[in-house]
């Protein structure tokens, strides 16, 4: 408890102008570290083991003090080591992931591409085999901590299967090459980057045997999708503590705003939404634990709790008039950090419509006349 | 559970007739009595003895048939039975709650005045103590039941304390006129009344011990704001039944509507909300149960959920195009019945200003240079 | 103008007794009849010859004290005479308009069948040619002012040419059946019924000459639909006026309603919404006027519109507090009106998708794999 | 013409990389002036004249293409420039206005302080008249191209009088300091200024004849908030340009993103915002070149079409994706710099409640209980 309070007074201080510039504070990654919950729900391997629920919020309470820490460990945790966790070998697992629960090494997750982002399944990155090992080839865009990262999980057409397999490729290896993506709005801490493999060889050892079809991420994305929906809550929740201080400490007309009707129930509108979205996450959580959770209930949490911090942080940036501008007041950094989260891991759209079809029987993706493919 | 059943087919064939004749359906009345839910939270005196999570449920799964008898049932049980049972000597417990349980007798409870609605403390109607009895003066507004209700239980400023005390009043009382309130565009077959006391005698033993001060409805608010907020839970679910089914069966273009984008983005808005919903009702039970339950909590539990499920009505509504305006198909019935709800047991903005007081510490009901009073 | 005000106080005190009962109030036909609105545009035949701009303004002021009355006018105007008038022979023209015009008879006009709404275009009643005229055969829906008026218009496939043809048929034409819809929410003074042709006879004289394909209705739904836009901005007008009326008078908490922030904020936002709405409305009458009217610019107008007036009325049913679910307070009454305007001539939905296709050059009406008919 | 399409395609390679690192492209000043915007309404003195139609178009089309280009001109020229014109002297003028209009001399307007943001009226920087001249004292915030004007416009509380006095002081006068305030999401090549004034003299001929009291503003600021409201229909035009562009470039699933319901849907209600807002505009500079605009319809333009646009670039940015969080694809940008028009020259609730006082008669700025002040 004493270190999340020492962790947030930290956050509050400094990162704005880290996010600001819209550089990586490297310095905190040890202290991320300390707090123990890279590998969450993972278990052995030095992993911390959490439950869902227990990783979930850990990622809510990262992300109430800074959005893009939270994601900075989710992208690194529950898609890059739960990808290793679930789809590596015990060679790999051993090998990875106990640097990584540490955070002495980073990881990122490659599936996007420059052409597919809704349509992700569509990817054109080629693996070939050769002796010894695979040629990749193709391009990865959006990959966040990829510019820094130890370790990059990607994922590439089998050019004999025609199927998805994964690999682990180096930071270092020939042929890969990383670009920043630049003028970014929100999340600006997270870098994000456009990844070039050109003929890019990675040896058998390294290639996930897990992964054989794109099925076989789904497993990964069911948790990831949960921790995603959880960004939004812990974001709502720091935009209602700063607009509460705020409405309280600030006067105008010779009252604090907090007196005023119209602010009260924009802050009653807030925590009205923060409590739904708290108990829909839960629920979510729950679900996942027993089993129960299908792809329509992850995608209808994603993009029901997205939707109302969307609203939630816009009211809270009203409530703080010019100051709402400002990133060091951390509502205006919210505001803008929850645009990237709006669209990752499914967009709103693209969820609502896969929830759709889970209750309708019917899938509505694609417009008329185009084909039949269907692998959302 | 077949019970269950039978009552919705029931329901379904007839009931929006009366709705559309702005009548009560008095031949149902023992269907009702005999799905045993009146007197929901009461111990004891032939009542259910229900938990608040079980009486709220029941309330929620008879809205989802038709709002109106489950307001029916909530005026009778959740204010009138309950503010006997809370505030009643055990004479009038044994006396009334029985009968009321098996909804052989019929009650309503009066405390709004035409001229005070959201400020609702501050009551005109008066009882001055005479002779074996007490004398009540004055008018009410907007009684539901109050037209055929066999006990009114009344609320009127003490003449001697300026108290507010509770009276049990017959139907048949020389002095009490009661009204019919036409021209409703939702729960059409509540029948509310306007209430004229003219020196109505009510005797000593017909006076409510536990009411002496306004302060004293509050514990019933508290219970009976819990049930109108899953109201909006039950009404909402009956709707996304509906759509659902509608959506599957009727086409254009050639294919069922459930087959559009845009109708498969609506239906999954409204099941979000849906969800939420009852998980913040749920949680709203769960609190009251273990005692913890504030004003504000039940305030914007209350109107949280009524701002979510209007939204989700309408929705609703779209969805069935022409047919959505007509009450046989019963959405159009819903989208109306969430109207009242909207602003009974408290209108959606003064509920979101009493949260606002618990959580600013600061009251703004009142505009500028108004007087002090503070009696939500 | 003095006979524009009494026609509103006279609506005012009696209209919503006959909404309340969904019956039409025929004594009213002699005073709307009086106001010389109905036909028009049309010059000639003892028509106003208005401008479209003016034509609309007379819609609009109609829907400002009852929307019932203006949707009554405008299908015995703007569809039934203007199809008479843009499609019929001069017989035909100097046979019905002038006691049309006068209300002295009165007319309706019949596309919409039970299985296609949106989909208006693909019909299925039939017209076959025998000597001396057709028999038509066939199911209407949805028709206004049918179930009493004294000509209807009714479109049907020729089957020989499978082409929309337009027919004249007489209340009393042996086979014809009409049936009133009941159980509607909104609109409830204007008649709508199901037609049953059963082998209706029609004479070769009640041809109407100019309706060869369904686009020769499209001249028709052109000005019908600029009409329609300006329904709502009438029907939002009116409850504006009730609103600022009722805030200024009705008291709680010892000041007037409009004291409060939030509702001032309503009524603002109101007001906002309604001058937009007159712009957009008379913008689209100008475009018309010039020529330039497009289909996307008409169903642009109506959507947004009707979309704007949908929000106004709500905001305003929320500024009567209780008062705002009852008819007689007119707010509530219009709330309810507003919705089968949403969705008739073109649904909200349909509508977007019209304007859709014409900024981006592709239709999206129809989900996947289905049939290439694309006739809106 | 072809000068404003030069200088689109100039801005659209350069200018968001200006915006990523929030510095002021001075290099773009001369391009600027070359259109002859500058001094916008004003006559004579080498200023363009234009009308307030023309002027608040030439707004919207360089908040097209960049906006916060269009608010360095607006504080320049609406704000700074038109309260030399109007409450100058005629020496000022002459000595002032020229070089401005040609934008080889910059100025900066400064009223809000730290402490009266909505409360603007209630300023605590003095002028106290010493011999020759006045001697300033205080702080501003927020100031607008602060940080390089040549001449700043001060207002300031005469110590004499009470009441406000307007001054032009030299961006090196001793004891005047500028801090530029970093950290702002939006408008971020706009370099607003935190203003310390430390005994500052200014000497008599620079004290503005014309501001006498805080009233003396009003003149400006009727004409600078038809000019920020024409800003967000600017920046919407421009984020639709990009959208219907980007939905028939970009492909998913095998199909133009236009062709997609969802996407047509939104893309027609941003076409409908801006149809709307435009339309709004245009009223209120026609009420204002007639003489005719009140307070009120400023603050209702201001406030309604700014919340429309709000609306609107969500909706753009939803469209654009992944893309749609980038701001060198212009609508990222836009969703940000809409964010501070929301709040200046009135916030949005400020200037609801401006209308909401002319239209009901009664101020509810304030809470209870507090000061009378009215000067809004």
């Amino acid at each position: 408890m004493k270190q999340r309070v020492d962790f947030c007074i930290f956050f509050l201080n400094l990162l704005f102008q880290y996010w600001e510039k819209a550089e990586f504070p490297f310095h905190v990654i040890p202290k991320l570290g300390a707090l123990r919950v890279a590998g969450g729900t993972i278990k052995g391997y030095g992993c911390p083991g959490h439950s869902v629920t227990g990783a979930a919020i850990a990622i809510a309470e990262i992300a109430r003090v800074d959005a893009s820490c939270s994601t900075f460990i989710l992208v690194h945790s529950s898609l890059a080591m739960l990808t290793i966790a679930l789809c590596g070998s015990e060679e790999q697992k051993q090998k990875y992931l106990p640097s990584l629960a540490q955070l002495n090494t980073i990881a990122c997750w490659a599936l996007t591409e420059p052409a597919y982002g809704s349509d992700a399944s569509a990817l054109n990155t080629t693996a070939t085999k050769v002796e010894g090992g695979w040629i990749l080839e193709g391009q990865k865009r959006w990959i966040g901590n990829s510019t820094f990262a130890d370790v990059l999980v990607i994922f590439a057409r089998n050019t004999t299967t025609n199927q998805i397999n994964g690999y682990l490729v180096k930071k270092d290896a020939p042929g890969l090459t990383v670009t920043k993506i630049e003028n970014k709005i929100g999340l600006r801490i997270v870098q994000n980057g456009d990844i070039l493999l050109k003929k890019v060889f990675v040896p058998d050892e390294d290639r996930l045997p897990g992964v054989n079809s794109f099925q076989d991420t789904s497993k990964v994305l069911a948790v990831s999708r949960v921790m995603v929906a959880w960004q939004p809550i812990g974001i709502s929740m720091g935009v209602y503590d700063m607009c509460h201080r705020y409405l309280k400490e600030r006067k105008q007309f010779g009252a604090p705003l907090a007196a005023f009707q119209i602010n009260q129930q924009k802050l009653v509108q807030m925590l009205g939404n923060i409590q739904a979205m708290i108990l829909v996450g839960w629920r979510l959580c729950k679900l996942y634990e027993k089993g129960a959770m299908t792809p329509g209930h992850a995608s209808l949490g994603k993009s029901w709790i997205t939707a109302r911090a969307r609203e939630t942080v816009a009211l809270g940036r009203e409530l703080l008039g010019g100051n709402g501008i400002l990133s060091d007041f951390l509502v205006a950094k919210a505001f803008c950090d929850i645009e990237p989260i709006y669209t990752y891991e499914g967009t709103y759209d693209i969820n609502t419509l896969v929830t759709g079809r889970e209750v309708t029987g019917i899938a509505s993706f694609k417009p008329v006349a185009l084909a039949t493919r269907s692998r959302l």
